[in-house]
């Protein structure tokens, strides 16, 4: 039994972390575990962010060009945030990730410090030893929420990362050394090569601070990460590499030496070592605060959010923002690793799309000019094919504030888009246009259903008729003319015929609560086309030709040259989210398709069908359900519309325990910026939006035991689910406020009017 | 003789050019002609500016990379500002030029009108039609002031130019054309080649308008002009070509078909074209305006300046703003073409430094960031170490309110340089670091000196000591060592210690206006180093070693590889501008420096010892005498120090006349942003400032008959030059305000005081 002042001295000790664990109540945050999805394809990375954070301190342990991923096997996909948990050696700490994404970009700022000789080239894993990067051991190596820690056993440093919103804090302990060094490689990036990097510029303003820039093409194609540098203690001396002297015009700066204590540093391909002399556990610390508009606003961001030097400060203050989000939902669980689940999936969930501007408001637009954000904060990384499925509807639940905002920064990039177009796919000032669908409609749609009305409604419309007439986008001038994608014009057909219907159907929703009756009608016939994309013979959504001929040679299996993107016309055929009935219809009633259903579960995919996806891989498949992918996502719930609830119920529970687990190969694919999370949230909690514009959730089997959710309303929902096990996956009946749900959907009305939501578990299935 | 109605018919005829001939008063900008100083080494542009004005809006006949300079033989260096007189050729007509400088850049948004066969590549001056350019005239070719008209033959299309501050006009006469073009070639440049374009991203608005910007390295390293072009007729289809395919990650726009009607494009190297249908005789215009920091900027400067398309509203605005400027000095000569000679030395004084900020003082500085400029109009292009001698001693004559804005543009400067050092040759938000010396100081101390003083003085000071102690510049470090800087340490030795030595006097008179005696004393000792470069044994400057011996090979007649840079040791041992008196000292008494300075000019200098001398050619020689470079441009004027005046007189009418003259080829050298200008200027107007930073004007022999000058202060000074003639050179005697002036010299305030300065000619020497 240990004393009170042993606990003091643990507490001191072992620092907010240790405190927090041998507190009473253990916090929210404390279940956070980022290294969960950081093996395999789940893609998220394990370093610090605070909410939404600009920032993502996170160890990289390699990167592969995007150019070079045959030569490598494809693994460049694996290094979608930067960090795979197999890998035995770290390159270094950069500042810029995505979370769980499936292509990607980032990866700014590397910073590593090193013992020894110098190094400036990072060297390769199975050659460490020929550049900068370091072995590291898991054993030593922790991750929670804003806080990552890692000792780097080939330059005896232990690295400590925090953050705040856009500044990165390091804390570096070193060995005794003469010659201890920083690296900050400006080269280093996400799927980088040598023609990544468009321009850098450097300044080192005095023997503690730099500021500068990079600017890169790449998934983002004009690109620009400003930044400010602070250390703790000042360096002894500096030097600059230039790896691009065959193409730059030198002119008069040949008068400098610029490889050493040149203040000043320009050019393609730079990296720069700061050397130290540090004595036995000495700390260096390293603030990197990065702005989307200058240097100056970099400085101006360090200085208000970290004007001091004390680390775990930091730390904590990032750690009580989780907790304040997290604490949005407080569950019960049959397991205590549940919570870790849950507790990550939230994590997950808050991480993107992050808030793009500095403190001050500016950021750069879309047409690479500032702007302010006047009224709003704005966010960049939107995900959207993957996240208007469930992450969007998810905060309009327990975001709603928040997500008003990410329409106002859509809508901002509709008034900067020289296309007249809301995003696709959108990150720091740019469109990238992956995927496909113009889905940012659904956001708005969703918003609008669910009475988060808080930005311009009748502006809003107008960006979506004009996104959703964007001509020379995807096909779209086809959609108009044939009332679907002829496959002979444009590859993924059917994917984008079904996707642009649903998101058709949402701009009608938004017309009609905006009383526009005849946008609503020409909206509500485009919503049909997914008709015109179905062959009743077969039964499955196939390619259609200009002639109007179903493209001959189909393999309802294949994801690949189908007419699909991503998923095969199994999956893919189910998407008709606006309307479910119709699919059912389609699929010839209730029973027929109830057994369709079934078939897409039990049967067994050959590999061959998926070992070319890169999305699609082993871990997210159960039968040929493909959870590791988006378009499948509301699947299991379509029992609903069968009349057969129960195997929505059981199919549900089934995915969650076999799609997440908390260890770092617990997602069974791309964290997707959180939609794989925030399903697991919604199911989680016993429900599911099927139909994002709609107000309505199709009801599942919950696996908390209890959740209080608290609404930005004032209001709380206590979810309870009775008898709850793991073999009870069964629900009985549902009660609202004492009232049994007669139905098995529940509407956002019902939801956030608070109250008592009650699931009667069993373990068997209410036929 | 004309009826009324005829002359009314001719003006609206001929416009405001025949308009203004027509009238009985000649303007003094009519006398301007941009042509002078087009042909050979003059490197001036004949397009159309206004006065200071940020675009110069002029022909591009060639341009040829820096990096194949050998290959061409030399000739980049023809291309400085782009146009050649002797060239057959247009390849189109670009917005930035500098006037007259001695190495090059800009050259940006290259605008070419063309009919035919859709060509975007420039084609060769050998083999024309391969590309757009087209042949042209002289006989078809008129450059005024703020006007240039060309006909483009192969094109058939007349093309007229004009500007505002910040707007390049366009005027192009089509032909009937199904197949008009006007390219817009974002790849050319002056010194271009293929790594100088860093990155080019372009938005097409509508189909009148584009925005976009240009990032180069090269002179400039990081250098960024934002542009908006609007078109006066609606483009019917247009189409971008990018020339970096191989290098440029596609992703996922390669859904898209970029090179027709897609209205963002965005690489390293960019063409465009935007195609017409035109009627006989049609015109479209075209307003491109640019700004230093952003699209939205230029936008704005457009509107501000020109809202309107009435092309001659906008060249008449720029010929009233030259009138305006010409007029601070009214003359009367003998030769009509003196005026001629004069009213152009103002116009190319005039250009540079131009202005570098929009309409609402917003500007990119050294540090990359936005500034605004508070209180002063941003100047940029400082080619200071040929214009601290003549160009900025005019300014504080007879632009002080621009002088003093130009020193608080590189007080700015230096606030932003991370070196903290003031420009030592800058342009556009960039230190190119060109030739030698520290000459802000020389600027600085001057305008203090001639009482234009509305600049913090103190941090001036505290801004020349800065940049004269950055150790890394130049051999700087050993300046301080030695006393001089040794020649196998760094190059130039003798030049570079000579100019620091007559920077350093400045600094101490600033030092003494500002009472800081020790600060005084220490300049004034460093102001003595040219002492230690003195060769006594052979008279000449002299490079030394380390080791204090001086450096043994030695030809005093080679400009390479002797301690000098651009010049020999006869020329720039001459070059103790703060001290004439002990430069005839040391050179043995004012008899012998006599003989040495006639030795000088009498001399025949082989060829040997110039060829390999880009801003050294026969043009500019006068014996040994070197009146095409500047360290020789006070070199006249030393004969007042040694008793013969009258010598300083008749080598000055002899300069003037040999090196000056109105045609094409008019100009002995490079006009280096105005310098050889301002000292025909100073020379016709009998004065010249030896010593820049003393108030002291040596008097030499006045070429015109009679200047009014007209001063800010609200005074005006007439000068008179009684019984002037070709033949009277000599100056009998001087009286100002009816009183003889007993000495070769005349002071600031005695010239600014006003009233009449009479000089009486003779055609013999007063000896």
């Amino acid at each position: 039994m240990r004393t009170r002042s042993q606990l003091l001295f643990a507490c001191l000790l072992f620092s907010a972390m240790a405190w927090s664990q041998a507190s009473a109540v253990k916090k929210s945050y404390s279940y956070i575990n980022p290294l969960i999805g950081t093996q395999r394809m789940g893609h998220t990375y394990p370093g610090a962010t605070v909410p939404f954070g600009s920032v993502q301190l996170s160890p990289d342990t390699d990167t592969i060009p995007y150019e070079l991923n045959k030569k490598y096997n494809g693994k460049v996909y694996e290094y979608c945030a930067g960090y795979q948990y197999e890998d035995r050696t770290i390159a270094g700490f950069s500042h810029t990730h995505f979370s769980g994404t499936g292509h990607s970009d980032l990866g700014d700022l590397l910073i590593m410090p090193t013992t020894g000789a110098l190094q400036l080239n990072p060297g390769t894993a199975s050659n460490p030893k020929t550049g900068y990067r370091s072995a590291y051991s898991h054993a030593n190596e922790t991750a929670r929420a804003n806080y990552y820690k890692v000792k780097l056993d080939d330059h005896n440093i232990t690295a400590e990362l925090t953050t705040s919103q856009r500044v990165g804090f390091h804390q570096y302990t070193f060995p005794k050394a003469n010659d201890a060094h920083i690296i900050l490689d400006l080269i280093a990036g996400i799927y980088n090569h040598n023609e990544k990097n468009v321009w850098t510029f450097v300044r080192v303003e005095n023997d503690t601070l730099i500021t500068g820039y990079r600017q890169t093409q790449g998934w983002a194609r004009t690109r620009t990460v400003y930044f400010a540098i602070a250390f703790s203690k000042p360096f002894r001396q500096y030097g600059a590499r230039k790896y691009d002297e065959g193409n730059i015009y030198k002119g008069f700066w040949r008068k400098f030496d610029e490889t050493k204590n040149f203040p000043e540093a320009a050019g393609k391909n730079i990296r720069m070592h700061f050397d130290f002399e540090t004595a036995e556990n000495e700390q260096v610390k390293i603030k990197v605060a990065i702005s989307p508009v200058s240097t100056i606003g970099a400085l101006e961001n360090m200085k208000k959010e970290i004007p001091h030097w004390d680390f775990y400060k930091t730390m904590h203050e990032g750690e009580l923002l989780w907790e304040k989000e997290l604490n949005k939902i407080n569950i019960e669980t049959i397991h205590e690793e549940d919570k870790v689940n849950f507790y990550t999936a939230m994590y997950h969930a808050f991480i993107n799309p992050t808030i793009y501007m500095d403190g001050d408001g500016s950021y750069k637009g879309l047409d690479q000019n500032i702007h302010k954000a006047d009224g709003f904060t704005n966010y960049t990384t939107f995900s959207l094919w993957d996240t208007y499925r469930a992450l969007h509807p998810l905060f309009n639940i327990i975001q709603p504030q928040r997500n008003t905002d990410m329409i106002k920064s859509m809508l901002a990039h509709y008034d900067q888009s020289v296309h007249k177009a809301l995003p696709v796919w959108s990150h720091y000032a740019n469109e990238n246009w992956c995927m496909i669908g113009y889905h940012s409609v659904s956001l708005i749609a969703d918003a609008i259903a669910k009475g988060n009305t808080g930005f311009d409604m009748e502006k809003a419309l107008g960006a979506c008729i004009s996104s959703s007439n964007l001509r020379y986008y995807d096909g779209i001038e086809y959609y108009l003319q044939y009332g679907y994608v002829p496959e002979d014009k444009n590859g993924s057909s059917v994917s984008k015929t079904l996707e642009y219907a649903y998101d058709d159907w949402c701009i009608a929703q938004i017309a009609k609560k905006l009383n526009k009756p005849d946008v609503y009608d020409t909206y509500m016939r485009r919503s049909q086309n997914y008709r015109n994309v179905f062959n009743k013979s077969t039964g499955f959504m196939r390619p259609r030709l200009t002639d109007g001929s179903f493209k001959k040679e189909f393999d309802p299996l294949d994801t690949h040259g189908q007419g699909f993107i991503e998923g095969n016309a199994w999956n893919y055929s189910l998407s008709i989210q606006h309307d479910p009935e119709a699919l059912v219809a389609l699929n010839g009633g209730k029973e027929k398709f109830t057994q369709h259903l079934d078939s897409l579960f039990a049967m067994q995919l050959p590999d061959k069908y998926f070992e070319k996806t890169e999305d699609i891989t082993r871990d997210g498949i159960i039968g040929n359900y493909v959870h590791g992918n988006e378009p499948s996502h509301h699947v299991a719930y379509l029992y609903n519309w069968t009349g057969y609830p129960w195997k929505a119920q059981s199919r549900v529970r089934m995915i969650l325990d076999a799609m997440y687990h908390p260890a770092p190969d617990g997602l069974g694919g791309n964290d997707d910026t959180g939609q794989m999370s925030a399903w697991y949230i919604f199911s989680s909690l016993g429900f599911y939006p099927v139909t994002p514009g709609s107000d309505q959730y199709a009801l599942g089997s919950p696996k908390v035991k209890k959740a209080v959710l608290h609404f930005e309303n004032g209001r709380s929902l206590v979810i309870t689910a009775k008898n709850q096990s793991d073999k009870n996956v069964y629900v009985s009946k549902v009660e609202l406020n004492g009232k049994m749900l007669d139905r098995p959907f529940i509407t956002h009305e019902e939801l956030m009017g608070g109250g008592e939501l009650i699931y009667y578990m069993t373990a068997k299935p209410k036929k």
